[in-house]
Protein backbone atom coordinates (compact mmCIF):
# COMPACT_ATOMS: atom_id res chain seq x y z
CA UNK A 1 0.00 0.00 0.00
CA UNK A 2 1.35 3.32 -1.18
CA UNK A 3 1.30 5.08 2.53
CA UNK A 4 2.79 8.88 0.99
CA UNK A 5 0.62 11.33 -1.28
CA UNK A 6 1.83 14.08 -3.16
CA UNK A 7 -0.23 16.54 -3.91
CA UNK A 8 1.28 18.32 -6.60
CA UNK A 9 1.33 20.36 -9.93
CA UNK A 10 4.46 20.19 -12.10
CA UNK A 11 3.88 23.39 -13.40
CA UNK A 12 5.32 24.65 -9.78
CA UNK A 13 8.79 24.60 -9.31
CA UNK A 14 9.06 23.00 -5.41
CA UNK A 15 6.20 20.48 -6.41
CA UNK A 16 8.79 19.02 -9.30
CA UNK A 17 11.44 19.40 -6.36
CA UNK A 18 9.37 17.13 -4.13
CA UNK A 19 8.86 14.76 -7.18
CA UNK A 20 12.03 14.40 -8.06
CA UNK A 21 13.27 13.87 -4.19
CA UNK A 22 11.08 10.86 -4.08
CA UNK A 23 11.94 9.66 -6.65
CA UNK A 24 15.55 9.77 -6.58
CA UNK A 25 15.10 8.49 -3.23
CA UNK A 26 13.44 5.06 -4.51
CA UNK A 27 10.62 6.20 -2.15
CA UNK A 28 6.84 4.65 -2.55
CA UNK A 29 4.50 7.51 -3.27
CA UNK A 30 0.86 8.47 -4.84
CA UNK A 31 1.07 11.75 -7.09
CA UNK A 32 -2.06 13.34 -6.63
CA UNK A 33 -2.53 16.15 -9.69
CA UNK A 34 -4.14 19.69 -8.48
CA UNK A 35 -4.38 21.63 -11.78
CA UNK A 36 -3.68 25.29 -10.60
CA UNK A 37 -4.98 26.42 -13.92
CA UNK A 38 -7.95 24.44 -13.30
CA UNK A 39 -8.25 25.90 -9.80
CA UNK A 40 -8.34 22.76 -7.97
CA UNK A 41 -5.92 24.19 -5.56
CA UNK A 42 -8.91 25.87 -4.17
CA UNK A 43 -10.99 23.38 -3.79
CA UNK A 44 -12.66 23.10 -0.24
CA UNK A 45 -11.50 19.03 -0.29
CA UNK A 46 -7.70 20.18 -0.90
CA UNK A 47 -8.24 22.95 1.41
CA UNK A 48 -8.45 20.41 3.95
CA UNK A 49 -5.07 18.92 3.60
CA UNK A 50 -3.57 22.59 2.73
CA UNK A 51 -5.27 25.56 3.96
CA UNK A 52 -3.43 27.90 2.28
CA UNK A 53 -4.42 26.36 -1.00
CA UNK A 54 -0.49 26.34 -2.26
CA UNK A 55 1.28 23.09 -4.01
CA UNK A 56 3.00 20.79 -3.20
CA UNK A 57 1.71 19.38 0.28
CA UNK A 58 2.04 15.59 1.53
CA UNK A 59 -0.20 13.51 3.41
CA UNK A 60 1.26 10.44 5.03
CA UNK A 61 -1.08 8.78 7.04
CA UNK A 62 -3.23 10.70 9.14
CA UNK A 63 -0.04 12.99 8.87
CA UNK A 64 -0.35 16.57 6.55
CA UNK A 65 2.33 18.77 5.83
CA UNK A 66 2.83 21.83 3.47
CA UNK A 67 5.52 24.31 2.31
CA UNK A 68 7.92 22.09 0.06
CA UNK A 69 11.12 23.07 2.51
CA UNK A 70 9.39 21.38 5.76
CA UNK A 71 8.41 18.32 3.68
CA UNK A 72 11.77 18.07 1.80
CA UNK A 73 13.42 17.93 5.48
CA UNK A 74 10.64 16.22 6.94
CA UNK A 75 10.99 12.89 4.24
CA UNK A 76 14.59 13.60 4.50
CA UNK A 77 14.28 12.72 7.96
CA UNK A 78 11.62 9.85 8.53
CA UNK A 79 12.92 7.36 5.39
CA UNK A 80 15.56 5.70 6.49
CA UNK A 81 17.13 4.72 2.31
CA UNK A 82 17.52 8.82 1.94
CA UNK A 83 21.67 9.17 1.38
CA UNK A 84 22.70 11.42 4.11
CA UNK A 85 24.18 14.11 1.72
CA UNK A 86 20.57 15.39 0.65
CA UNK A 87 19.93 16.73 4.24
CA UNK A 88 23.37 15.59 6.82
CA UNK A 89 22.40 14.47 9.78
CA UNK A 90 25.82 16.52 11.23
CA UNK A 91 24.18 19.33 12.89
CA UNK A 92 26.55 22.25 11.13
CA UNK A 93 26.12 20.59 7.70
CA UNK A 94 22.35 20.58 8.05
CA UNK A 95 22.59 24.57 9.30
CA UNK A 96 24.18 25.75 6.59
CA UNK A 97 21.59 24.20 4.28
CA UNK A 98 18.88 25.35 6.18
CA UNK A 99 20.29 28.83 5.65
CA UNK A 100 20.55 28.85 1.88
CA UNK A 101 16.97 27.19 2.08
CA UNK A 102 15.75 30.21 4.40
CA UNK A 103 17.85 32.65 2.34
CA UNK A 104 15.83 31.42 -1.07
CA UNK A 105 12.39 32.61 0.31
CA UNK A 106 13.01 36.06 0.18
CA UNK A 107 15.57 36.43 -2.66
CA UNK A 108 16.06 34.21 -5.71
CA UNK A 109 12.10 32.66 -5.02
CA UNK A 110 10.61 36.01 -4.77
CA UNK A 111 12.75 37.37 -7.56
CA UNK A 112 11.67 34.73 -9.89
CA UNK A 113 7.91 34.22 -9.27
CA UNK A 114 7.52 37.82 -9.60
CA UNK A 115 9.43 37.88 -12.56
CA UNK A 116 7.71 34.95 -14.13
CA UNK A 117 4.23 36.49 -12.91
CA UNK A 118 4.88 39.59 -14.33
CA UNK A 119 5.54 38.50 -18.00
CA UNK A 120 4.46 34.81 -18.98
CA UNK A 121 2.09 34.09 -16.31
CA UNK A 122 0.16 37.47 -16.26
CA UNK A 123 -1.45 37.37 -20.18
CA UNK A 124 -1.83 33.65 -19.37
CA UNK A 125 -4.88 34.61 -16.79
CA UNK A 126 -6.48 37.86 -18.54
CA UNK A 127 -4.47 40.62 -16.64
CA UNK A 128 -1.65 43.15 -18.09
CA UNK A 129 2.01 42.03 -17.91
CA UNK A 130 3.61 44.12 -15.65
CA UNK A 131 7.17 45.72 -16.79
CA UNK A 132 8.13 47.56 -14.07
CA UNK A 133 7.39 44.63 -11.58
CA UNK A 134 9.50 42.22 -13.57
CA UNK A 135 12.02 44.64 -14.16
CA UNK A 136 12.32 45.02 -9.96
CA UNK A 137 12.45 41.18 -10.16
CA UNK A 138 14.74 40.93 -12.45
CA UNK A 139 17.77 42.87 -9.95
CA UNK A 140 16.65 40.37 -7.17
CA UNK A 141 17.33 37.78 -9.51
CA UNK A 142 20.83 39.03 -10.55
CA UNK A 143 22.03 39.64 -6.85
CA UNK A 144 20.81 36.45 -5.83
CA UNK A 145 22.65 34.24 -8.94
CA UNK A 146 25.80 36.21 -8.18
CA UNK A 147 25.58 35.61 -4.31
CA UNK A 148 25.12 31.91 -5.43
CA UNK A 149 28.08 31.65 -7.94
CA UNK A 150 30.53 34.04 -5.30
CA UNK A 151 29.31 32.30 -2.10
CA UNK A 152 27.81 28.79 -2.50
CA UNK A 153 29.57 27.93 -5.72
CA UNK A 154 32.81 29.14 -4.95
CA UNK A 155 35.67 27.77 -6.75
CA UNK A 156 35.60 24.68 -8.28
CA UNK A 157 32.07 23.62 -6.73
CA UNK A 158 29.96 21.32 -8.13
CA UNK A 159 27.54 21.67 -6.07
CA UNK A 160 26.53 24.74 -3.17
CA UNK A 161 28.78 24.86 -0.40
CA UNK A 162 31.30 23.28 -2.06
CA UNK A 163 29.57 19.57 -1.40
CA UNK A 164 30.88 16.71 -3.62
CA UNK A 165 27.15 15.71 -3.68
CA UNK A 166 23.32 17.74 -3.66
CA UNK A 167 21.62 18.34 -1.26
CA UNK A 168 17.84 19.16 -0.60
CA UNK A 169 18.84 23.11 -1.17
CA UNK A 170 20.08 22.21 -4.67
CA UNK A 171 17.02 20.50 -5.58
CA UNK A 172 15.31 23.49 -4.20
CA UNK A 173 17.25 26.64 -6.04
CA UNK A 174 18.07 24.73 -9.35
CA UNK A 175 14.33 23.76 -9.85
CA UNK A 176 13.60 27.22 -9.28
CA UNK A 177 15.92 28.74 -12.12
CA UNK A 178 14.54 25.92 -13.99
CA UNK A 179 11.18 27.90 -14.28
CA UNK A 180 13.19 30.16 -16.32
CA UNK A 181 12.37 27.83 -18.95
CA UNK A 182 9.01 29.28 -19.48
CA UNK A 183 10.54 32.88 -20.52
CA UNK A 184 10.87 33.75 -23.83
CA UNK A 185 14.81 33.03 -25.22
CA UNK A 186 15.80 36.37 -24.70
CA UNK A 187 14.60 37.17 -21.43
CA UNK A 188 15.99 33.73 -19.96
CA UNK A 189 19.54 34.32 -22.46
CA UNK A 190 20.07 37.81 -20.64
CA UNK A 191 18.77 36.61 -16.72
CA UNK A 192 20.97 33.60 -17.05
CA UNK A 193 24.02 33.67 -19.78
CA UNK A 194 26.01 35.69 -17.41
CA UNK A 195 26.38 33.19 -14.68
CA UNK A 196 28.28 30.05 -16.06
CA UNK A 197 28.92 28.67 -12.43
CA UNK A 198 24.75 28.56 -12.20
CA UNK A 199 24.49 26.77 -15.98
CA UNK A 200 27.30 24.34 -14.99
CA UNK A 201 25.07 23.49 -11.38
CA UNK A 202 22.15 23.10 -13.06
CA UNK A 203 23.64 20.34 -15.52
CA UNK A 204 25.35 18.94 -12.42
CA UNK A 205 21.93 18.49 -10.80
CA UNK A 206 20.55 17.19 -13.55
CA UNK A 207 23.40 14.73 -14.00
CA UNK A 208 22.75 13.31 -10.50
CA UNK A 209 18.87 13.25 -10.54
CA UNK A 210 17.87 11.49 -13.88
CA UNK A 211 15.68 10.40 -15.08
CA UNK A 212 13.62 12.26 -12.81
CA UNK A 213 14.42 15.62 -13.34
CA UNK A 214 14.06 15.55 -17.12
CA UNK A 215 10.94 14.02 -16.67
CA UNK A 216 9.49 15.96 -14.15
CA UNK A 217 10.14 18.64 -16.31
CA UNK A 218 8.76 17.75 -19.31
CA UNK A 219 5.43 19.40 -18.51
CA UNK A 220 7.16 22.83 -18.13
CA UNK A 221 9.27 21.93 -22.18
CA UNK A 222 5.82 20.92 -23.30
CA UNK A 223 4.88 24.59 -22.20
CA UNK A 224 7.47 25.90 -23.29
CA UNK A 225 7.08 24.65 -26.73
CA UNK A 226 3.59 26.05 -26.84
CA UNK A 227 4.59 29.05 -25.91
CA UNK A 228 7.16 29.40 -28.62
CA UNK A 229 4.95 28.21 -31.43
CA UNK A 230 2.28 30.94 -30.22
CA UNK A 231 5.08 33.41 -30.30
CA UNK A 232 6.34 32.00 -34.07
CA UNK A 233 2.75 32.50 -35.01
CA UNK A 234 2.38 36.20 -33.54
CA UNK A 235 5.94 37.81 -34.74
CA UNK A 236 7.86 37.14 -31.63
CA UNK A 237 7.32 38.68 -28.07
CA UNK A 238 9.54 41.64 -27.59
CA UNK A 239 12.97 41.16 -26.48
CA UNK A 240 12.24 43.23 -23.29
CA UNK A 241 9.43 43.10 -21.62
CA UNK B 1 35.29 31.91 28.15
CA UNK B 2 32.28 32.97 25.59
CA UNK B 3 32.12 30.77 22.50
CA UNK B 4 28.68 32.21 21.25
CA UNK B 5 29.01 35.67 19.65
CA UNK B 6 25.14 37.04 18.12
CA UNK B 7 25.58 39.68 16.01
CA UNK B 8 22.32 41.95 15.92
CA UNK B 9 20.94 45.02 15.69
CA UNK B 10 18.11 45.25 18.30
CA UNK B 11 15.91 47.53 15.89
CA UNK B 12 15.85 43.98 13.65
CA UNK B 13 12.78 41.49 14.92
CA UNK B 14 15.10 38.13 13.64
CA UNK B 15 17.65 39.98 15.66
CA UNK B 16 15.17 40.24 19.02
CA UNK B 17 13.99 36.64 18.64
CA UNK B 18 17.82 34.89 18.50
CA UNK B 19 18.86 37.51 21.63
CA UNK B 20 15.74 36.40 23.42
CA UNK B 21 15.92 32.70 22.45
CA UNK B 22 19.74 32.65 24.04
CA UNK B 23 18.50 34.30 26.98
CA UNK B 24 15.44 32.49 27.68
CA UNK B 25 17.64 29.05 27.98
CA UNK B 26 20.38 30.21 29.59
CA UNK B 27 22.81 30.28 26.96
CA UNK B 28 26.17 32.20 27.48
CA UNK B 29 26.81 34.33 24.67
CA UNK B 30 28.15 37.51 23.88
CA UNK B 31 25.84 40.32 21.92
CA UNK B 32 27.58 42.28 19.29
CA UNK B 33 25.93 45.41 18.32
CA UNK B 34 25.91 45.81 14.48
CA UNK B 35 24.07 49.39 14.10
CA UNK B 36 21.74 49.20 10.61
CA UNK B 37 21.68 53.17 11.24
CA UNK B 38 25.53 53.31 11.04
CA UNK B 39 25.69 50.69 8.41
CA UNK B 40 28.20 48.46 10.14
CA UNK B 41 26.32 45.71 8.12
CA UNK B 42 27.70 46.95 5.06
CA UNK B 43 31.05 46.26 6.51
CA UNK B 44 34.17 44.70 5.21
CA UNK B 45 34.66 43.59 8.13
CA UNK B 46 30.93 42.09 9.24
CA UNK B 47 30.40 40.93 5.52
CA UNK B 48 33.46 38.37 6.42
CA UNK B 49 30.91 37.11 8.90
CA UNK B 50 27.62 37.80 6.64
CA UNK B 51 28.46 38.53 2.91
CA UNK B 52 24.94 39.28 2.72
CA UNK B 53 25.20 41.98 5.25
CA UNK B 54 22.06 41.51 7.33
CA UNK B 55 21.51 40.54 10.69
CA UNK B 56 21.21 38.54 12.90
CA UNK B 57 24.77 36.08 12.31
CA UNK B 58 26.34 33.97 14.75
CA UNK B 59 29.94 32.65 15.55
CA UNK B 60 30.19 30.23 17.40
CA UNK B 61 34.55 28.87 17.27
CA UNK B 62 35.09 28.76 13.59
CA UNK B 63 31.79 28.22 12.58
CA UNK B 64 29.79 31.27 11.02
CA UNK B 65 26.00 31.16 10.56
CA UNK B 66 23.04 33.59 9.10
CA UNK B 67 19.37 33.71 8.51
CA UNK B 68 17.58 33.55 11.97
CA UNK B 69 15.14 30.66 11.53
CA UNK B 70 18.81 28.28 10.55
CA UNK B 71 19.93 30.17 13.80
CA UNK B 72 17.30 29.21 16.17
CA UNK B 73 17.40 25.59 14.79
CA UNK B 74 21.14 25.01 15.16
CA UNK B 75 21.08 26.45 18.53
CA UNK B 76 18.18 24.14 20.01
CA UNK B 77 20.42 21.41 18.42
CA UNK B 78 23.31 22.24 19.41
CA UNK B 79 23.04 23.90 23.34
CA UNK B 80 21.95 20.84 25.66
CA UNK B 81 19.79 23.30 27.83
CA UNK B 82 17.59 23.96 25.53
CA UNK B 83 13.94 22.75 25.97
CA UNK B 84 12.90 20.15 23.86
CA UNK B 85 9.31 22.70 23.51
CA UNK B 86 11.00 24.94 20.89
CA UNK B 87 12.07 22.67 18.82
CA UNK B 88 10.96 18.86 19.55
CA UNK B 89 13.16 15.85 18.74
CA UNK B 90 10.08 14.49 17.40
CA UNK B 91 10.18 14.63 13.54
CA UNK B 92 6.40 15.07 13.11
CA UNK B 93 6.06 18.24 15.40
CA UNK B 94 9.57 19.83 14.41
CA UNK B 95 7.88 19.84 10.53
CA UNK B 96 5.07 21.31 11.33
CA UNK B 97 7.00 23.84 13.24
CA UNK B 98 9.34 24.45 10.08
CA UNK B 99 5.92 24.35 8.04
CA UNK B 100 5.46 27.65 9.88
CA UNK B 101 8.92 29.32 9.85
CA UNK B 102 8.47 28.56 6.14
CA UNK B 103 5.34 30.28 5.63
CA UNK B 104 6.43 33.08 7.53
CA UNK B 105 8.76 34.23 5.17
CA UNK B 106 6.96 34.90 2.00
CA UNK B 107 3.93 36.14 3.86
CA UNK B 108 3.88 37.40 7.08
CA UNK B 109 7.75 39.03 7.21
CA UNK B 110 7.20 39.92 3.76
CA UNK B 111 4.20 41.94 4.94
CA UNK B 112 5.15 43.10 7.49
CA UNK B 113 8.41 44.94 6.56
CA UNK B 114 7.06 46.04 3.47
CA UNK B 115 4.42 48.07 5.37
CA UNK B 116 6.89 48.87 8.29
CA UNK B 117 9.12 50.26 5.59
CA UNK B 118 7.20 52.15 3.53
CA UNK B 119 5.58 53.97 6.04
CA UNK B 120 7.65 54.70 9.29
CA UNK B 121 11.18 53.93 7.74
CA UNK B 122 11.31 55.36 4.07
CA UNK B 123 11.34 59.10 5.46
CA UNK B 124 14.23 57.80 8.09
CA UNK B 125 16.20 57.18 5.42
CA UNK B 126 15.24 60.28 2.92
CA UNK B 127 12.73 58.22 0.65
CA UNK B 128 8.90 59.32 -0.25
CA UNK B 129 6.01 57.34 1.74
CA UNK B 130 4.47 54.60 -0.39
CA UNK B 131 1.15 54.66 0.44
CA UNK B 132 0.44 52.06 -2.60
CA UNK B 133 3.14 49.61 -1.44
CA UNK B 134 1.73 50.07 2.08
CA UNK B 135 -1.56 49.43 1.09
CA UNK B 136 -0.62 46.14 -0.69
CA UNK B 137 1.44 45.16 2.52
CA UNK B 138 -1.30 45.46 5.24
CA UNK B 139 -3.40 43.12 2.87
CA UNK B 140 -0.76 40.32 2.85
CA UNK B 141 -0.45 40.91 6.98
CA UNK B 142 -4.12 40.90 7.29
CA UNK B 143 -4.64 37.67 5.71
CA UNK B 144 -1.73 36.35 7.47
CA UNK B 145 -2.92 37.37 10.57
CA UNK B 146 -6.23 35.62 9.46
CA UNK B 147 -4.39 32.79 8.51
CA UNK B 148 -2.81 32.10 12.36
CA UNK B 149 -5.75 32.44 14.30
CA UNK B 150 -7.65 30.18 11.73
CA UNK B 151 -5.41 27.66 11.83
CA UNK B 152 -2.19 27.59 14.32
CA UNK B 153 -4.30 29.46 16.93
CA UNK B 154 -7.95 27.68 16.75
CA UNK B 155 -9.83 27.07 19.43
CA UNK B 156 -8.03 27.91 22.91
CA UNK B 157 -4.59 27.68 21.85
CA UNK B 158 -1.86 29.60 23.63
CA UNK B 159 0.84 29.41 20.57
CA UNK B 160 0.77 27.97 17.54
CA UNK B 161 -0.19 24.20 16.57
CA UNK B 162 -2.12 24.27 20.13
CA UNK B 163 1.03 23.93 21.95
CA UNK B 164 1.58 24.44 25.88
CA UNK B 165 4.42 26.14 25.66
CA UNK B 166 5.93 28.12 22.74
CA UNK B 167 8.34 26.95 19.91
CA UNK B 168 10.54 29.15 17.80
CA UNK B 169 8.05 29.65 15.48
CA UNK B 170 5.91 31.24 18.10
CA UNK B 171 9.24 33.53 18.92
CA UNK B 172 9.78 34.54 15.38
CA UNK B 173 6.36 35.79 14.37
CA UNK B 174 5.48 37.37 17.70
CA UNK B 175 8.99 38.97 17.26
CA UNK B 176 8.01 39.97 13.89
CA UNK B 177 4.31 41.66 15.22
CA UNK B 178 6.00 43.48 17.58
CA UNK B 179 7.64 45.25 14.94
CA UNK B 180 4.15 47.15 14.47
CA UNK B 181 4.66 48.47 17.65
CA UNK B 182 6.97 51.74 15.91
CA UNK B 183 3.74 52.41 13.73
CA UNK B 184 1.62 54.87 13.96
CA UNK B 185 -1.31 54.24 17.43
CA UNK B 186 -3.89 54.32 14.02
CA UNK B 187 -2.15 52.52 12.01
CA UNK B 188 -1.44 49.55 14.99
CA UNK B 189 -4.80 49.55 15.88
CA UNK B 190 -6.50 49.37 12.68
CA UNK B 191 -4.16 46.28 11.88
CA UNK B 192 -4.24 44.17 14.96
CA UNK B 193 -7.43 45.01 16.79
CA UNK B 194 -9.49 42.46 14.41
CA UNK B 195 -7.38 40.17 15.79
CA UNK B 196 -7.84 39.29 19.52
CA UNK B 197 -6.62 35.48 19.44
CA UNK B 198 -3.46 37.37 18.49
CA UNK B 199 -3.32 39.69 20.80
CA UNK B 200 -3.69 37.18 23.60
CA UNK B 201 -0.69 35.09 21.96
CA UNK B 202 1.54 37.95 22.09
CA UNK B 203 0.87 38.25 25.89
CA UNK B 204 1.19 34.35 25.74
CA UNK B 205 4.62 34.55 24.23
CA UNK B 206 6.13 37.93 26.40
CA UNK B 207 4.57 36.27 29.83
CA UNK B 208 6.56 32.66 28.95
CA UNK B 209 9.99 34.79 27.90
CA UNK B 210 10.13 37.44 30.12
CA UNK B 211 11.94 39.25 31.42
CA UNK B 212 13.88 39.15 27.93
CA UNK B 213 11.25 39.56 25.42
CA UNK B 214 10.76 43.39 27.14
CA UNK B 215 14.57 43.81 27.67
CA UNK B 216 14.90 43.25 24.09
CA UNK B 217 12.05 45.02 22.93
CA UNK B 218 13.61 48.62 24.66
CA UNK B 219 14.85 49.82 22.34
CA UNK B 220 11.78 49.79 20.26
CA UNK B 221 9.87 51.23 22.62
CA UNK B 222 11.93 54.05 23.12
CA UNK B 223 11.84 54.36 19.56
CA UNK B 224 8.12 54.73 20.04
CA UNK B 225 8.18 57.18 21.98
CA UNK B 226 10.66 59.62 20.32
CA UNK B 227 8.18 59.19 16.98
CA UNK B 228 5.62 59.77 19.43
CA UNK B 229 7.15 63.05 20.47
CA UNK B 230 8.12 63.80 16.83
CA UNK B 231 4.44 63.29 15.61
CA UNK B 232 3.35 65.27 18.88
CA UNK B 233 5.80 68.56 17.63
CA UNK B 234 4.06 68.25 13.84
CA UNK B 235 0.89 68.25 14.78
CA UNK B 236 0.65 64.40 14.38
CA UNK B 237 0.95 61.65 11.34
CA UNK B 238 -2.25 61.36 8.96
CA UNK B 239 -4.41 58.20 10.45
CA UNK B 240 -4.44 56.57 6.84
CA UNK B 241 -0.06 56.80 5.14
Amino acid sequence: MKQLKVFADRMSQPSRAVIIFCKINGIDFEEVRIDLRKGDHKSKEYREINPMGQVPAIVDGSFKLFESHAILRHIACIFPGVSDHWYPADVFNRAKINSILDWHHSNLRRGSTTFVQSTILAPAVGLPLNPQAACEAEKVILSSLSIIESIWLKGNARFLLGNPQPSIADLSLVCEIMQFEVLSENDRERILGPYPKTLQWIENVKNETNPHFEEAHNVLYRFKAKQRSKQGSLGGLPAKL
